[in-house]
Formats: C-alpha cells, sequence, structure tokens
C-alpha cells in the first residue's frame, strides 16, 4: 500500500459544478501485539509499518529495540496485524504492564483505565542543544519538503528530526502520534551502534511537528530522548507544564518568519554575527 | 474551569525577541465511568462535561440518554472524574461491551483490542435533507462566529450542528471526537421531547466540522444520526467508505467559497432562482 488513494468527488465553487478525482489519505486497523497478545489497534497509515512498531514499543516505554526479535506485519480483511516478538524479559513487564493498562493504550493516554497511570513517570531529558533563532526557522521551513504524502493528499500530518543544520528523517502518518512514532522508531533503529546495542538516542535534535502539541506528544518526545519541540500548532496549557518539567524547549506557532518559546528558552542562543 | 490560561513565553521575529503571555487551552485528563466502573480516560478541555459525558455514552453506543439517571463531574487532583449513574439494565450491557472492549474506549478506536471489533456495525442514517450549494457554504462561514475557545486560543477544534439556514449549536474541545461528543450530547438532551422520552434526533441537519474525517468521526456522526458531514479539513479514504455505506453526504476541504462531495451528492439541490 502507497497510503493513498485517489476518490472521485464533485468539486463545487465559483466555477460551479465539477466532476474530478482527488487523492486521499489511507488510514486502515491496525493491531499491535507483543508475542502474540494485542496491545492496541489504531488507525494510521499503512506505510513504514516497522518504523511504526519499533517507535510505539519504545514511545510508550513497552519494549527496547534490542529486546524486539522480530516484526511481522500480517495483513487480514479487517486491516494489519502488527506482530511485534520480544525477548522472554521484556514479555514478563509486558505482562505486568498490561495488567496496569487494563487493556490496550492507543496515542498514549486513552485506553488507560484510571487517572494515576494517565499521566506516566518520566525522566527529564538530559540531552542538550542550542539553537540560533534563524535555526529554528530554517527547520520549519524545511519540513514541507519532505512531506511527500501530504504533498499529495493535504490531509496528513508530519515528524521529522532536525539537528545542526540539516533535516535527518521524517515520517508522515494520518496520526499525528503515529508520525512522530515512526520518526522515533526509524531514528533509533537506523542509529544503532551494533544490532542488539542501542545506543540511545545517537544525535540530538529538535523534533519538528506540523500538529498542535498535547501532553502525550510531550510524553512520546521526552521517551525518544530530544530536548527540543518545535510546532507549527499551538500547544495546551499542560503540554506547556509537562516540557517544562521534562526539560524541553517547547516551541510553537512556529512559522519560516517567526516562532514563539514556550518552555527553557536556554536553548535559543544568539545569533552569530557574520564578518563582512 | 473556564477552559484556558495565559501562559508567559518569548515571541521571535523579523522584530527580534518580545516577551508577553498568550492564552492556551487546557487540557485535562478526564476518566469516564459507568455506576463506578472506569470506561474511557481521555485529555479533554474541562468544559461542557456533561455535554461530555451524555455525547460519548450515545455515539460510543454505550448507554441512551433516557438511561442515564445522574451525571457527576468530580475535580480530583489528577484531573476530572465524569461518573455517569445509568439505569440497572445499561449496566449489564455495558459490562458485556467492556468483555469485548477488553478495557476502556478512547476516540471510538483506540482502546479496542481486537481488528474485529475496530469497525462497529452500525445502522445507515435514514433520516434526510437538502441543501442547496450556496448554504453548504453559509453553513462554513457561519462557525468560526461561534469559536470562542478558539478566538482565545487559535488551538481547539470545533463541531456544530447546522440546519436550515442557521447553527443550531457549537461546542469546542482540544480534541475533535470530544468536541463531537459534546456537541451531540448538547444537543440531544436539550431537543428531548420529556425527560427520559428522547426522540432522537429532535432536528437533522450538516455536523460541521473545523478537523479532518477519519472513519471514527464518521461512527459518531452515523451515531447521531444526523445524515451530512461539512468539514474543513480532509477525509481519509476509509472515511468516504464508511460515509457511502452509512447513507452520509461527506463534503469536506469546504471553505466559505468552495467545497468537494465525496458521498451521497444526490443531498445537495440546486440553487433556487431569485426571482428578480
Amino acid at each position: 500500500m502507497k497510503g493513498h488513494r485517489p476518490q472521485s468527488r464533485l468539486a463545487f465553487g465559483s466555477g460551479g459544478q465539477t466532476p474530478g478525482a482527488r487523492e486521499l489519505p489511507e488510514e486502515v486497523a491496525v493491531a499491535i501485539s507483543f508475542n502474540g497478545s494485542t496491545q492496541a489497534v489504531m488507525m494510521a497509515t499503512p506505510a513504514d509499518l516497522k518504523d511504526f512498531a519499533r517507535g510505539f514499543a519504545h514511545t510508550e516505554g513497552l519494549a527496547d529495540l534490542d529486546e524486539i526479535t522480530k516484526i511481522t506485519p500480517v495483513q487480514t480483511d479487517k486491516g494489519i496485524d502488527l506482530q511485534i516478538w520480544v525477548k522472554k524479559a521484556a514479555e514478563a513487564r509486558l505482562a505486568a504492564r498490561r495488567r496496569y493498562m487494563a487493556g490496550p493504550v492507543g496515542c498514549g493516554l486513552c485506553g488507560i483505565d484510571s487517572l494515576d497511570e494517565a499521566l506516566r513517570d518520566l525522566t527529564p531529558v538530559t540531552t542538550d542543544l542550542a539553537m540560533s533563532p534563524s535555526e529554528v526557522m530554517a527547520a520549519v521551513a524545511a519540513l514541507p519538503q519532505f512531506q511527500k504524502l501530504h504533498d499529495t493528499t493535504r490531509a496528513v500530518h508530519a515528524a521529522g528530526l532536525w539537528s545542526y543544520g540539516e533535516m535527518l528523517t521524517v515520517r508522515e502518518d494520518v496520526g499525528r502520534h503515529n508520525a512522530l512514532d515512526k520518526l522515533a522508531g526509524a531514528w533509533l533503529w537506523d542509529n544503532r551502534t551494533i544490532p542488539g546495542a542501542l545506543q540511545s538516542p545517537p544525535r540530538y535534535g529538535a523534533v519538528v511537528l506540523t500538529s498542535r502539541v498535547s501532553i502525550d506528544m510531550v510524553q512520546k518526545v521526552a521517551a525518544f530522548g530530544q530536548p527540543m519541540i518545535i510546532a507549527v500548532s499551538a500547544p495546551t496549557a499542560q503540554a506547556v507544564e509537562l516540557a517544562e518539567k521534562l526539560n524541553i524547549t517547547l516551541i510553537a506557532l512556529a512559522r519560516p518568519d517567526r516562532f514563539e518559546v514556550f518552555t527553557h528558552s536556554h536553548r535559543i542562543r544568539p545569533e552569530v554575527a557574520h564578518v563582512a
């Protein structure tokens, strides 16, 4: 599946009524299972599924990359069975975690069964980086070049990792959480030092998001280990509070010519003066 | 809680660096329980909570309005416990349903535990209405006037019910599913004929959405019983497929001067010629 397909439609406007077609993003039900037990079912864009499996396992704190022995996406008539196979030690931990979840977890918050579990305890991000205002704006300006699926469909989210002047990896999905999980999975996997021994994360940067920033997005970025979020849309008040606590610089309402910093602005460094 | 609060931030742009504040939407963990058993935990805007309780119960097919005996939002230090109390008959049905869900359900899809359960069987919408192209565009143009929270925060979704030339009710939330649930809950409750005997739905219209349209939004609109969706953003391919099946007219990429019809365009009627 390529993630989109044409759909016929009638367009109305000043020119009257025009038949035609539009490319729409695909969303399929994806069931993520660990050693045969379903953990979550989500609607997602059916692309980069192994990245999704790895990223979801990692950012939800379910299994680390070196605990995953095999990933098998199985197409069924209802959707995709994304089967993750993990080592015995991880399986025991997952079983215990599943009790707390009282069922599968979706976006990191819905699917849990008590307010106590809603806010996971995460470790503040200790990694650091510094970016000038012009680099922040360059990161925002760079993202659209990598939004291949959005170019076609105008309807999917993107998450990219920007580090020291370049966009390293970008992933897209109809769901903003999924785009971020796919990014984390792809980046962590591609940058493991030796198979089975992950150096996590291998290079720090800013996670650039097309979406708004809610608490669960901040949680996932913290689990990804990245110290900065640059989002096109706005954050919620509670996302700002959590980013403050987790030592993440939260930049939002970012455009190629402006942005707003809500937390840890010490990572924004002065522009380096150009010597003429 | 009023749903938003000021947050200090540093703005960067052509004018350099400016300190100031921005109003951000609040999101809190809301646990929805039925007769003491938690069904779902979601992040939501802490406003219109009784509407949310009624709408969620109705659009997820968990309990109907005349089965609900009491709704008690309880503020805790972790969030809000939204306690719904239902009659004995509904409780038995909920217990059975909970087994299938294997845990709580969030947006209507995540939180369920198998692909078989991902697509609920819903009855096609049998109610009808007809709208001219100019009325569709008028409905889109009208929505921003009712987006009070969005005016302040620029970061929340809205769902409104438009019927025969007027916007009847609008609700807002950081989550698009929640905005739709609040709308359904508010509208169905305000228009019950006598307490305990709901005439469902009392008046048909188009559900106007600021968000994109995924399968779960179509499911909720079908459960709400409304025959038309007018969305500002794009649909997914599968949402179009489901709207086709459920006899819902799906209009998307709608602006005050244009829109696209993906399904059941028979509900778009020719403009009535004005007699000079």
